[in-house]
C-alpha cells in the first residue's frame, strides 16, 4: 500500500491527515532537483547528490548548476526551469537572501516540494525571522510543502531518497528498518542516526524539521502514523508551536497502533532557558509538555539511549503484556540487582508456579530453590538441553508476562546456547529479553534474529522492559482521550484581572459550579450592620482583589461561635484593612466546612497549549514538597480520576488515620463538570481553588481566586 | 615502597591494619602451589598456572600432580609437603570434602595462604557451612589467611599473580591500571573485569571473596587502602557480617584518599529476600548498609556501568572540586539537554564572567550569546583555533569547576581536534569531559592519555561528573566521623519489652535525657482523686505497656482546660481502657506544649550494626510519604546536624508560613547527648520518640517508646 492510497482511503482532506500529506510531498519524492549541486562528493553541495547515487535513489535526479553541463556523471540543468518537467522535490542550500527567489523559480516550474538547508533565519534576529515568514507563506499560497529553513534534511530508506548532507552517513550507509527518527534539531538527528546505525538499528525515515516555517514534527508523525514501512517513531522537540496539530498527529500514531517514545529538551530551568535562545521561540512551560506526550500516549524519555533500548524491545516483538517478569540468572548476585532495578522501573517478580518449581526440578541443583529471581548456577547454562528445558518451564508460567535471562562470557558454547534460546522463544511465544555480559556481534545478531533483544548491562534492560510496559499502557489510555475542538485562542497581551473572593466565588455560582458555599458580604465600613442570625460556627474573611494570601495579614477568622464573637472579627479585619491600606470589596462570612482532605484545584489557560487543569494536595505545605499533576483539557471524569489516583496523596483517599474515604468517582465528575464550564466561558483566564475541601461525595470551594479577561 | 614496608610504618598490630595483612598473604604471594594442577590449561584446574605462565608471573610456580613429573612444562610435586620449602599460597580446588585436609597439609607444610576455589560449603545447607566453619577455625588457629571458599580468587597485575580460574581472562589478559575491584560474587567478579578490560580499563588488583571463611571484603579494602598501585576502589557486596571491620576498612581507604565506589545488592525487597538465599546468609537492612557507605565515605551506585563511569574521573585526574561546570556545545539542543541532566545530578551551571564573554566574543558567531550552555555552533569546532581559544577562556574562568564540552562526528579532523583540547587541558588545568557522539577508538586514546575521560553520551557523562563531586563531598565528610569503640554487642534472641509511655519517659528523664515534660500520673481506677491544682491547658493520656497508638483508640485527650474538663477526661479515658480490655497503668497529664515543628527520632540497636539513629518529619503522616534518614553512631553533632539539614522538610526548619525557625545547633546538640546516653545504655533496645515537638531552641519528648532487653 503506498503512502498516497492509505491517505485517499483516510480522506486527506481531514485535517489530521494535511500534516501528512505535506511530508509525503518530501519524504516520497520520486524526482529530486538539487540546486548548486557540486562536482565535490565531499562538500555540502556534493553530499546529498552523491549519497543518493551511491545508495541507488529509485528516482529522477536532476542536478542544477549553470557552471557544468555534467555533476558527478549525472546531466546537470543550468536553472530549476530548464529541466523541463516538474519535479516533486528541490534541494536548497543557497545563501539565506538568495532562498526566496528560487523558490519562487522553483514555484513556477511546478516544483511541489523544498527542502531547505541554508541558515540565516529566525535563528540569527528579527530580519531572518521576516526572511523565514514569508517562505512559509510561500508555501501556504502556493500549496508546496517546505522543510525547514536551517535543517539537515530527511532520508526514505525505502526509496534512497537523501534529501541532507549530514556527514553520519559517510561512513555508515542508511540501512531499512522499524525506527523512524524526527529531530527538531538537526545536528542531533545526525549524531544520533550515527548511533543507531553503527549499533545495527536501521531507519524507515530520517525526518529534521529546523526552523518549521512550513513542515512540523507534528506533520512528521502524521505522516509516519501511516507509513508501513515505521514500527516505532522516536522524537526529539525544542518547542511546539502548533500543539493541536501535534496533539492529533500523536493520536493518529496511538490509533496506528505506533508508539511514539520522545525526547523534550529543557526540563530543568537552565535549559529551558537555554532552550530559548537556542531556537529562538519561547521555551514551553515543561510540565505541559510533558502532560501533552503523557496523556496523548507518547513516552518521555531523557537520553536516545533510553529511546532505543526501549524501541528494540517493540522492534523485536518483546514487550511484554503487563509488568509481571520472571528472572533467571547464571549469578545469583546479578538475579538480585535485576530485581533491584525492576522495582526501580516498575516491574513485579511474581513467585513461580508450583507447576513451573516442579518442571524445574530435574535441571537445577538440589540446593537451589526454584524462586524468582532464579539462580541457575553456571552448570545449568553450560548444559544448553538444560537451559532450554529451565526456559521453556519458566515461559509457560501464566504468572509472568516475560522472562529476563541474565548470562555472562560462555564464548566457547555461544552458538548452541543462542540455538537453544531460540528454539524457547519460537516454541513459547513468551518475550525472552537476555542480559549478556560479554555477548559477541554474532551472538547478538543471532539472538535478535530470533527476535530475542539484547543488552550488555542490567539496568538499560531492565529500565527498557520498564518503559516499553510504561509506553503500552499509555498508548491505550491515550486511545480513550478527547482532543481540544479548536485550537486554543489566542489571547497573549490580554490584561488580565484578579477578582476579589467573594466576587469570584458569584461568577462560579451563577456559571453554575457546585460546591460554592452561601456566603454573605457585610460592609467593613460599617462592622456593626451585621446579617440575620447565622447558623454558627462562620468563617470571616477580608475580600480585596488585590489581596490574595489572606491568612498571611490575619485576614481570616476561623470558627466564630456567636453574634459577639462575629462583631469582634469584623471590626477586626476592618482594622487589619486600614491597616495594610487596603481597599476592601467587605467581609465575607460563610458557614465553617468540615473536610477530610484539601485539594489545589487550578484551571488556566496556556497561550501555547490552551486549557489546562492542575491538581495536588492542598494547604500552607503545598509550596514546601509539591504533590501536583497537570494536564490538557478535555478531559474526562474517568482521566480526572487517573489523576488524582496518580498523586502521592492518593492512598490518603482511602481513608487514612480518622480522615474520611473519598468518593473518587464523585469528585471526579464535579471536577469534569467545572472544567467543562472554564473550557466554554473563554473570557475566564484562570481559577484556582485552594482548597477544594473535601469530605465523601462531596467538594467545597473554600476559597478562590478567578482571573478574566479584562 | 612495598606493601609490607607500608603496613610496619603504620603499626601492623593496629586491628584496621590487620585484615590488610590477612590479605597482603595471599595477594603479594611470591610462591605459589597449584593443588591438582592440570596440563590441560584450558579445564578448571589448568586454567590459573597456564594464566600465570602466559603473563609472566614474577615468582615460583609449584604445581601438585602426584601422577605427572611434569605440568604445562613446569616441574610438579606429588604433595605440598614434598615441594620441600614453605611457599607463600596454595591454589585449592579439590572437592569440598577434601579441601579441610588439603589445608592442614598445607600448613604443616608453611604454606601462609590459601585460595580455595571449592563450591559445596554455607550455600548449600548446613552440613557445608560447618565444613566452611571448621576452615575459618583452622586460619585462626594457625594464623594463616584463607580466601574463600566458593570463591574465584584473585589476580595481581604488578606481579601477575594470577590465582583465578576465571573465564574472563581466557581472550583478554589483564592489563595494569589503578582501578581495584573487590567483590563478594565470583561470577559478577568475573564479567565486570571482562568488561572493564574490554573499555580499555586496567585493574590493579582483583579480588573475589566468596563465602569468606576467613579473609573478607573488609580486608581486601583495608589492603587496597595501603597499596600504591590501587587509585579507586571499586566494592561489589551482598552481606558484611564483621560491620566494624568493614567501617575501619572504610575509614582507612577515606583517609588515604581512595575514592570508594559501591554497589550493594538487594536494595529491593524482592532482591533482598533473594540476596538472604544466594548467599546463605541474612540480608541486612538495606538503609542501615546505605547509611554505613555514605557515613564513611563511599559512594553507592547501582551498576557496573555507573561505577565505571565515576572512576574514569579518578582515573584521569578530572574530579572537579566542586558542582559547578561550564557546557560547551557543537549543538544548541545537546548543550540544553546536558544542563537539563545536570539539574538532576545536583550540578550547577553558573553564567560565564564577563571577562569570559569578551574573551569569546572573537571566537563565536555574532548572533550568538555567551551563556552558559554556551552554543558554539559547527563552524567553531571545525576549527581548531577557535575551539581552543574557546575551550581556555571558559576554563579560566573562576565561576566553574570543570569543563563538559559535548562534540559529534568530525572524523574528518578528528587528531587536529584532539590536539587543541590536549593543549587545554595542558595550559589551565581545568578538567574537561568530552562528550563524543561517534568519537573513534583512536581520538578517545589519545585524549585519555592527555587526562581528558571521554563519553559516548550525555546522561552516563554528566551523572559521573555528579557522582564523582559527590563521592569527593562525602569522603571529607566521613573523615570527620568517629568509628564505634567496640563492636556491636551480640543481643540476638534476647527479649525486648515495651515500656508504657510514663514509665519510658521516666526512665529518659533518670538517665538525664533533655526535654521530657514533667508529667504526673494518675489512677485510671480512681478518677475523681485528682492532682492539685495544674497550669492549664493540659494533656490527658492513657498509659499502658501494650498501647503503642493511642490516638487510634481515642486515648489521648487534648487541651484540657479546667479541674471539671480533666476530671470528665479521665473517666473518659477509664472508659476507653474498660472498653478495649487494656490493663492501664494509670492516666498521664502533662502540659500542653506550644511547638512549631514535629520530628520523629528513634534509637534503635541492630544486632549487624550496633546502635543507629533514625531521623524525619513527624506527625501521622509520616507513615504515607517518608522523609526519614537513618545512620549508624557515634554521631557528632555536627553530623546530626547534617542529617536534619538533608530531609525535605528542612526548609520548614527556616521558618515557614507563621511558624517560627529551628536553632539547628542547639537541637544537633540535644540530640547528641540522647545519643550518647543511648550508646551507653546497653540495656536499651530502642528509643522511638513520634513527636519530638521543637520550637526554636528547644525539644520536647512528647510521645516516646522505649524498648528494654528483659
Amino acid at each position: 500500500m503506498t503512502q498516497d492510497l492509505d491517505m485517499a482511503e483516510r480522506g486527506v482532506a481531514a485535517p489530521q491527515w494535511q500534516g501528512a500529506a505535506r511530508a509525503a510531498a518530501v519524504l516520497e519524492a520520486r524526482s529530486v532537483a538539487i540546486v548548486g549541486a557540486s562536482a565535490d562528493p565531499g562538500k555540502i553541495a556534493g553530499r546529498p547528490l552523491a549519497y543518493m547515487l551511491s545508495r541507488g535513489f529509485v528516482g529522477k535526479l536532476f542536478p542544477v548548476n549553470p557552471t557544468r553541463a555534467q555533476v558527478q556523471g549525472v546531466k546537470s540543468y543550468p536553472s530549476l526551469a530548464a529541466i523541463g518537467e516538474p519535479v516533486d522535490l528541490a534541494i536548497v542550500g543557497t545563501p539565506a537572501a538568495l532562498v526566496e527567489g528560487v523558490i519562487r523559480e522553483g514555484i513556477a516550474a511546478g516544483v511541489r516540494a523544498f527542502v531547505v538547508f541554508s541558515s540565516g533565519f529566525s535563528e540569527t534576529g528579527e530580519a531572518g525571522a521576516a526572511l523565514q515568514r514569508r517562505l512559509g507563506e510561500l508555501a501556504r499560497a502556493h500549496g508546496v510543502t517546505i522543510l525547514g529553513p536551517n535543517c539537515l534534511g530527511v532520508a526514505n530508506s525505502a526509496t534512497g531518497l537523501i534529501a541532507s548532507f549530514t556527514t553520519a552517513l559517510e561512513e555508515t550507509p542508511i540501512r531499512p528498518g522499524g525506527f523512524a527518527l524526527v529531530s527538531q534539531s538537526g545536528a542531533l538527528g545526525a549524531y544520533w542516526m550515527d548511533i543507531c546505525l553503527r549499533s545495527g538499528l536501521g531507519f524507515s525515515k530520517w525526518i529534521t524539521t529546523g526552523n518549521e516555517c512550513d513542515m512540523d514534527a507534528a506533520a512528521a508523525i502524521a505522516y509516519l502514523a501511516g507509513d508501513a514501512d515505521t514500527r516505532v517513531i522516536g522524537l526529539y522537540i525544542e518547542d511546539i508551536r502548533d500543539t493541536a496539530a501535534f496533539r492529533r498527529a500523536l493520536r493518529l500514531a496511538a490509533e496506528a497502533g505506533k508508539p511514539v517514545i520522545a525526547i523534550k529538551a529543557g526540563r530543568s530551568q537552565a535549559g529551558a532557558a537555554a532552550a530559548a535562545s537556542h531556537t529562538g521561540a519561547l521555551a514551553g512551560d515543561d510540565a505541559l509538555y510533558d502532560a501533552c506526550l503523557r496523556q496523548h500516549g507518547a513516552l518521555r524519555v531523557d537520553s536516545l539511549g533510553q529511546m532505543m533500548d526501549a524501541a528494540r524491545l517493540y522492534l523485536f516483538d518483546s514487550v511484554p503484556q503487563g509488568r509481571r517478569i520472571a528472572v533467571m540468572s547464571v549469578s545469583g548476585g546479578a538475579g538480585v540487582l535485576i530485581a533491584d532495578e525492576a522495582e526501580r522501573c516498575g516491574l513485579a517478580l511474581p513467585p513461580l508456579a508450583e507447576a513451573t518449581a516442579s518442571a524445574l526440578a530435574p535441571v537445577l541443583p538440589s540446593f537451589v530453590q526454584a524462586a524468582n529471581p532464579l539462580d541457575l548456577t553456571g552448570n545449568v547454562v553450560q548444559d544448553t538441553a538444560s537451559i532450554g528445558q529451565a526456559l521453556e518451564a519458566v515461559a509457560r508460567d501464566p504468572g509472568n508476562d516475560a522472562i529476563v535471562l541474565f548470562v555472562g562470557l560462555m564464548h566457547s558454547i555461544a552458538s548452541a546456547f543462542t540455538d537453544a534460546l531460540a528454539q524457547a522463544r519460537q516454541r513459547t511465544q513468551r518475550p525472552i529479553i537476555v542480559i549478556w555480559i560479554g555477548a559477541k556481534e554474532e551472538s547478538v545478531a543471532a539472538l535478535e534474529q530470533a527476535r530475542i533483544p539484547v543488552f550488555r548491562d542490567i539496568p538499560p534492560a531492565v529500565a527498557a522492559v520498564g518503559a516499553a510496559v510504561r509506553l503500552r499502557a499509555l498508548r491505550e489510555a491515550a486511545l480513550a482521550m478527547a482532543l481540544p475542538a479548536a485550537a486554543p485562542p489566542a489571547a497573549p497581551g490580554a490584561r488580565i484581572e484578579a477578582l476579589a473572593e467573594c466576587d469570584g466565588k458569584a461568577l462560579l455560582r451563577e456559571l453554575g459550579v457546585a460546591g460554592v458555599p452561601a456566603g454573605m458580604l457585610v460592609s467593613a465600613a460599617a462592622p456593626d450592620r451585621l446579617p440575620a442570625p447565622l447558623a454558627y460556627p462562620v468563617v470571616a474573611k477580608l475580600q480585596a482583589a488585590s489581596l490574595l494570601h489572606k491568612s498571611d495579614i490575619g485576614g481570616v477568622v476561623l470558627n466564630i461561635g456567636s453574634d459577639a464573637q462575629l462583631r469582634e472579627a469584623v471590626h477586626r479585619l476592618a482594622g487589619i484593612a486600614q491597616a495594610h491600606g487596603i481597599e476592601a470589596r467587605g467581609v465575607l462570612i460563610e458557614p465553617m466546612q468540615p473536610f477530610d482532605h484539601e485539594l489545589l484545584l487550578g484551571l488556566r489557560r496556556d497561550p501555547r497549549f490552551g486549557a489546562t487543569l492542575t491538581l495536588g494536595r492542598g494547604g500552607v505545605e503545598v509550596e514546601l514538597d509539591a504533590d501536583v499533576v497537570s494536564q490538557l483539557l478535555p478531559l474526562s471524569a474517568a482521566a480526572i480520576q487517573a489523576m488524582l489516583e496518580s498523586l502521592r496523596a492518593a492512598r490518603l483517599f482511602q481513608g487514612f488515620r480518622g480522615r474520611g474515604a473519598v468518593d473518587l468517582a464523585a469528585l471526579s465528575s464535579q471536577i469534569a463538570e467545572l472544567c467543562r464550564i472554564f473550557q466554554a466561558q473563554s473570557d475566564l483566564a484562570e481559577v484556582e481553588i485552594n482548597p477544594l475541601a473535601v469530605r465523601g461525595d462531596r467538594a467545597w470551594v473554600l476559597d478562590a481566586v478567578v482571573r478574566r479577561y479584562a
